[in-house]
């Protein structure tokens, strides 16, 4: 099968489009006997044409002028992989406007201007793939968009940075602090210098939008997401999470009621340790799906890395030459805005650790504080004596707003010295 | 949007068809408005029409002709549930001739006529698509077939058997027999009447051909498979298996060397309990695929049951509605006979447990015959006295000849009473 080739155009030549260079070097050949389709990097735009680079690249193909290459009629799809909003955004709805498909990885991007990107792919009639946006190499977005076209999905829960799911386990593992887990990230290139959008939950919420605008259909931004991160769990908390038969994870979660309103939020929970995301490990990420008919679904592998995402690039690649070459393309078409639910509506178990005074009453005024708000308890545990009495509770299924009034009320207490820790228990 | 409806007609009506007839019901009005696809159930073609069944179609649906259903000018797309070969195989072939798209969720048909089909779906340009063939409700084949065509898979291993994922499970969990456990997965409805095909692993081999025939693009049909069941494994493996730090799971592997030959085997195995599949519980169905440059992923989910697989079928009449509407289809080609590998050559670790005669020698005598075949030893615990002794050992790495031989020999010693259980050792 011999036709003329689809001319890629990149944009950006960092450590995924590095490792995407070398993935078109060594498997064009197999590509172009398994598909038919023969793949030729034409154009790589990148800042500084003149930087020493890992990657072979034919005389000419290096250039820095990114529009040139949107432009450029040798150009048939777009790979954008310099991240970030700007010039990104405009790079991306220029090669759509002059009907190139466009492959990309960039989760800021489709996280705040999803709805305007898809809008305009549809219009131009071509593709706007983006695999690599979420969840690294994992077939996640494909699934989907696709197998699960005529599923109703109800609630998307995914570990989906790999760093804080790093120091979570060293923590559970190897009985870490929170402090000493970060630094060993850090030290392995796992962690940035300055680790904010990954523990913070940043990252995380990023891609909890654009799943939950996949899942549900509907346009959901980053600032749409409720955000908590992993700098206030302590050695200690693990300690009781094991102790009462759970592991700690940083999660995104995505749920759409039957109201059709949707409520996205990250946060640490403590998750049954025999529930499938419990045993996620080190920097793998994985995505727990719950659909109406087909029940759970877990889709699990490495959720960064210059190779991973690359071959979710080269995936999305195949597919947006393929459809270019027998003209037609998928479409998500026009995302309506989410209506969102507030967070203060949301039901879960909690975890709370409190330190207390250590005399007759303290429980009973404790539990009247809990009574109030209408927050039953399921278990209670007392730990220590005297100035280190604590009381350990996890509570029955409650609302957000009442146990942020619980929280209140019991923080004025004369009987509770301090509220160490509070977590959310799910996916019982 | 408003277009003519893609027009389906059904072959067979049992768990799987009358789930997908209630999902067609219940969702056409929303996959139409997310789609722009209209589907119309016009045919379903059963045995016996006089039949009471729990679904609802409209007078003149239900009919006992299959064939005149894929012949009707008024069927568009053929969904094939009535399972085994025959007349499936030549009802699908005649659909294909006649230019219609195929769904089906055959296993065996597959595993054995794969390739034949999907040739036959080449040659006539239109889909041939079987998600619910292979792990129920998981989207497994699609990932295989788009997301990862330009990756090269170097092995899958899964567990693809629900009913002996449940015994193995009440093993782990409840300490109970195998015998015990294969009761209550039969009380249950997860194992039927005469459980040979699901126990002794002939079920999991014909997914694995399935599988090894998509992953590696050779045709690999259920006869190449090597398979043994689980119904040897006893309470005792499982508990030295805990104690060793294993859960024993049966697994379907499916392997390409570098010289690019195939195996394809069934087995118990025993995996390191912080393995993804060793956290797969009761019914449930995982597969973990290794990839070249994507790394580990894993898939998880139902992978039998009504509901589930009626989802994965729902999933692919949408793609092959799509695909016959903008005059497109996917194709898997014509695959070449797989070259195979012989089982002789595959190399992992193996448990073992003897039956000794308590005393002095006994294990110099053993180590001999570990030693003369080149099968060195990792670990060895001597459990019990006089009558009761027992060796146990886990072995380092080692081809299936040596430790054939090795277990020839060790079963002609005198001082070796009885080998009571080999299981191997992967996924370290």
């Amino acid at each position: 099968m011999t036709s003329a080739p689809v001319r890629i155009g990149l944009l950006g030549c960092g450590n995924v489009g590095a490792a995407l260079v070398g993935l078109l070097a060594d498997r064009s050949d197999d590509i172009e006997a398994r598909t038919g389709l023969r793949l030729e990097l034409t154009r790589v735009a990148v800042r500084d044409v003149a930087k020493v680079r890992d990657v072979a690249l034919p005389e000419g193909v290096l250039v820095d002028d990114a529009a040139a290459v949107v432009a450029d009629p040798d150009v048939d799809v777009v790979v954008e992989l310099i991240g970030g909003i700007e010039p990104a955004r405009s790079l991306v709805l220029d090669a759509l406007k002059a009907g190139k498909p466009v492959v990309t990885g960039n989760k800021a991007l489709l996280a705040d201007h999803g709805a305007e990107l898809y809008a305009a792919a549809d219009t131009a009639g071509v593709d706007l793939l983006f695999e690599a946006a979420v969840a690294g190499g994992i077939p996640l977005i494909r699934p989907l968009r696709e197998s699960l076209v005529g599923e109703p999905v109800a609630r998307v829960m995914g570990i989906v940075n790999g760093t804080t799911n790093y120091i979570l386990t060293r923590m559970s593992e190897a009985g870490a602090s929170y402090a000493d887990a970060l630094a060993e990230a850090q030290s392995l290139g796992y962690a940035e210098a300055d680790p904010t959008a990954d523990v913070e939950g940043y990252d995380a919420g990023a891609k909890a939008a654009i799943i939950a605008s996949i899942a549900f259909g509907v346009n959901v931004v980053s600032s749409d997401v409720y955000h908590e991160g992993i700098s206030k769990v302590t050695a200690d908390d693990i300690t009781y999470a094991h102790r009462l038969g759970y592991e700690v994870k940083l999660l995104a979660i995505a749920e759409q009621g039957p109201d059709g309103r949707v409520g996205v939020r990250v946060h640490p929970a403590m998750l049954p340790k025999a529930h499938p995301l419990a045993t996620v490990r080190e920097a793998f990420n994985a995505v727990f799906v719950e659909g109406d008919s087909v029940g759970q679904l877990m889709f699990y592998g490495r959720g960064a890395g210059g190779d991973p995402t690359a071959s979710a690039v080269l995936g999305d690649l195949i597919d947006a030459a393929s459809n270019l070459r027998s003209g037609t393309h998928a479409s998500i078409g026009r995302l309506p805005r989410a209506e969102l639910s507030p967070l203060d509506d949301v039901r879960c178990e909690y975890y709370l650790n409190l330190e207390v005074a250590d005399k007759p009453g303290v429980l009973h005024a404790v539990a009247g504080v809990f009574a109030e708000h209408g927050v039953s308890i399921r278990s209670m545990e007392q730990e220590g004596m005297g100035d280190e009495a604590r009381l350990v509770f996890i509570t029955h299924d409650a609302t957000e707003a009442s146990m942020k009034a619980t929280l209140r009320d019991l923080d004025g207490l004369d009987a509770v010295d301090r509220i160490t820790s509070v977590i959310r228990v799910v996916g019982e």
